[in-house]
């Protein structure tokens, strides 16, 4: 009996360490948060499930998100960071269980050329990349989303009107993904990252920063997991238009 | 002991179902296939741990898959179907474990007919749907790719010269997928098939039929696990360009 017990705990263990080592996991597509799909269909607490490291947004596009150390800190359209309750739902976001493998620091840079930092290091850009940088701060620059209400504005509507937030001197953690040119119209290709202050008080989507010195720690992923909300919440969205040049000025804030 | 194993068993059976349900799992990306990326990175065996029904091909572009019931079927370029070993590995295939919940007949109607049959009865056209459908075939043509050697051709020019078999009053099957637009670049947006006869001695990527009569069913899909080859498979390839038109030409053969 004991050994079948044995046999049962490894054979779990052994089927489900593999399956979530280098797996991204996402709920729904961001053409579709473009078109403006904001009800949720993943709450938080399903969310933690898939991983503990990751961004995103909430529902009716209440603010950005950033999962860190197994929480979810929500930056709201005032600037402060709230803890989402556990079923509180998510339209989109991106998650996976973190564990880098590569690490390396970097002085005195600012965002494009840390993007070329993380490409020198993780040189196959045909893969998924989880990124988090800590460190100091010299500049952030980011930017929140008001909660909407129905009938849902697309977002590059939304965010002509964002509320931008700057930081100087600012200890604090980029949480992000570098994604591979083939996720267009699912993900954004490129990187796409969000900021969360040490203390907990600021942070958001970035549009920009200016890194004094820092940590970068890179989890490459070769597995992807797209869930799609159940049911019909998609159905009626044509999702077969390229939006990359909307999704620029969305990602960009210009 | 007793009740701590039937926990485990619980835990276990519990955790892995739902994962698997409703999920299509890839590995590679057809942009990748288009480039001649034919080395495979995963086995047949490991394929059907994740399915026991799809379509794909197999490493060097060694012919059409087809898996069904559980088992892989491969149509090489001769025509003849063949049972290939559990560790031959395919650079490219979708699978999932087939869970139809709608079923329908259709009568009298062309490959063009099926597809528009198929969007009348599963209307979600940003959903995944694995389908399957066995009946009469009035006509069917395939085709098949042989075997290729290093540097690997692009799959545009192999199939060029692919040779093509034209079955008719046969009785088989259909099985393949209609995928969303979104998937672009990773897998082929709307209806791709593989054919294999019910006598397991004919089959391949359909280009045209006529079903006479057969019953059709469909599992809706809204997991879509991607897994890339580990390690550099893929590294070297520009996988950021719209291929659109060439996977056209490849898919209907023309």
């Amino acid at each position: 009996m004991k050994k079948l017990l044995l046999v049962f705990a490894i054979v779990f263990i052994a089927g489900c360490l593999p399956a979530a080592k280098d797996k991204i996991t996402q709920t729904s597509t961001i053409d579709a948060l473009l078109a403006g799909a904001y009800d949720g269909d993943m709450s938080c607490g399903e969310l933690l499930g898939h991983g503990n490291f990751g961004i995103g947004t909430f529902e009716r596009l209440d603010g950005e998100m950033i999962v860190l150390g197994g929480k979810i800190y929500q930056i709201k359209a005032d600037g402060k960071v709230y803890r989402p309750a556990i079923n509180t739902k998510t339209p989109f976001a991106t998650v996976c269980k973190f564990r880098p493998e590569t690490e390396f620091s970097i002085e005195s840079a600012d965002y494009k050329t840390v993007q070329s930092i993380i490409d020198e290091n993780v040189s196959n850009q045909n893969s998924f990349a989880a990124v988090e940088i800590t460190g100091i701060f010299k500049y952030v620059k980011t930017r929140s989303v008001p909660a909407q209400n129905k009938p849902y504005p697309p977002l590059a509507k939304v965010t002509k009107t964002q509320p931008v937030f700057e930081m100087n001197d600012i200890k604090g953690t980029i949480v992000g993904f570098r994604s591979p040119a083939f996720v267009k119209g699912i993900n954004v290709p490129g990187c796409h990252f969000h900021f969360l202050s040490d203390d907990y008080t600021q942070g958001g989507h970035i549009l920009d920063f200016e890194l004094t010195s820092g940590i970068c720690r890179v989890d490459v992923c070769n597995k992807f997991l797209l869930i799609l909300p159940e049911g019909d919440l998609l159905k009626d969205i044509d999702l077969s238009q390229d939006k990359s040049v909307e999704l620029h000025k969305v990602e960009q804030g210009k």
